[in-house]
């Protein structure tokens, strides 16, 4: 089955996809489509969905309100940017990098003291440095493999535990055995005092651990929300899911195992 | 007190700064900036905190997190797009909009059939048409007025709910009488089973109304998060405070009222 995931050839997602999944995959430019195109059932998607240290992925949390596909897989990913060049880095004239790519490795930017210019993509600053031996980038793994840019100074982002979530998603749930985790979506309607704590309340009088709670706006306005839950899979977890459908409107995205993912 | 908002001339943040606090405003190219230098004291700020489409705005809650200021005061208003051109919108050539423009606009853009070209901010799409008169752009009121452009279609958005909430912040709290909101942050540390549901539960049992929480990464790892939460005050919510600082760690980020915005 092919995977769809987010282009342009050499982003985070395709480095994992590819790890995860091999050679069929097909890279999209909008998280949008790719949820989508799964959507219509003719393959898998692997999608973003949280960052330690930016959040949730709106795009992603959006598309699985408004698509009726499944959450069956996750996978973690740390974030590792490189620094590419053919020089030594303080003989460089200029380093290209994503705005965020920059945030993410400030400290060890600022120390150079070479000028940085932002670029579209960590693949943009890829092509940019190409025909300039003068040139510095700063990209991840795969995209050093693809464009056959040497690497001079590894992992030089700030923080060694930035790390996305990623979610594999298909049209239809799979659950099987080995799922350790459950994702909700729980859109309380009509607002009322308490009614949030009501529904956690449900897994915490059964010892049910929520590993994330995320708020996101409904659309209908402002100042209402829905819910997107994360619970670990554990004894009275579907006994909790159903007396929380006789309370609200509830969704369920999936469950899942963790993918372990080779080589990272 | 001058207030600082977000530039460059012609955003929601400036319309909506100039009609709360008249001409002493200063604009400021990023959120961040804004927040540093209300830390700092010498000036108030004017910022977006969330958006009834989008959610929370990642860059000031992460602001709220890290500097010291308090909020003072809170703000809603309605996002509202207008094409400016200079002929009927069918013969135009191209359009220049925002990307986040062209999405909020995406039905009536659709239907008219031209060329939609993309452009970094709204106040930039105002530049773009200035020159060519088979050119339009969608852009808000305030830089239609500040770039001389006529409007010929009112409202394009897609939502007429489509609403953003900013916050007055100030390097002091300011607690008057008339508050009627307070937001806190909470940072649960270490988790545990059912620790938010009790957090919730605290105010849930003496009938006060929480109109938001969102979690946000606390940057110590993934899965790890603080949560913001706005409630209404009502009575025994300084009670609840009191024994919510007595189960995790609490910052009071203020108490306000709203501000009501003349002529919007």
């Amino acid at each position: 089955m092919t995977v769809l995931t987010l282009g342009p050839a050499g982003t985070f997602s395709h480095e994992l996809a590819a790890a995860l999944f091999g050679d069929d995959i097909e890279l999209l430019p909008t998280i949008r489509a790719i949820i989508e195109r799964v959507a219509g059932g003719s393959a898998d998607g692997l999608v973003p969905i949280e960052n330690s240290e930016a959040g949730g992925v709106g795009e992603t949390l959006q598309g699985l309100m408004e698509f009726g596909v499944s959450i069956t897989g996750e996978a973690y990913m740390p974030v590792r940017h490189h620094l590419a060049a053919r020089e030594d880095p303080e003989r460089l004239m200029v380093i290209y990098a994503h705005p965020q790519t920059h945030e993410q490795c400030s400290i060890l930017l600022g120390s150079l003291g070479v000028e940085v210019v932002h670029t579209s993509s960590n693949a943009a600053s890829a092509v940019a440095m190409q025909g300039d031996s003068r040139a510095g980038a700063v990209i991840p793994e795969m995209a050093a493999t693809i464009y056959g840019l040497p690497i001079v100074l590894r992992d030089i982002q700030n923080n060694r535990e930035n790390t996305t979530r990623f979610v594999q998603i298909s049209a239809t749930p799979r659950e099987g055995a080995r799922c350790t985790k459950c994702s909700l979506l729980v859109d309380p309607g009509t607002d009322r005092v308490g009614l949030l704590a009501e529904i956690l309340g449900v897994f915490a009088r059964r010892g049910i651990n929520l590993t994330r709670i995320e708020s996101r706006p409904s659309r209908r306005g402002i100042g209402r929300y829905v819910f997107f839950i994360d619970l670990e899979i554990s004894e009275g977890w579907q006994e909790a899911k159903e007396e929380l459908k006789r309370m609200t409107t509830v969704r369920e995205l999936g469950c899942y195992a963790r993918l372990e993912v080779p080589g990272i």
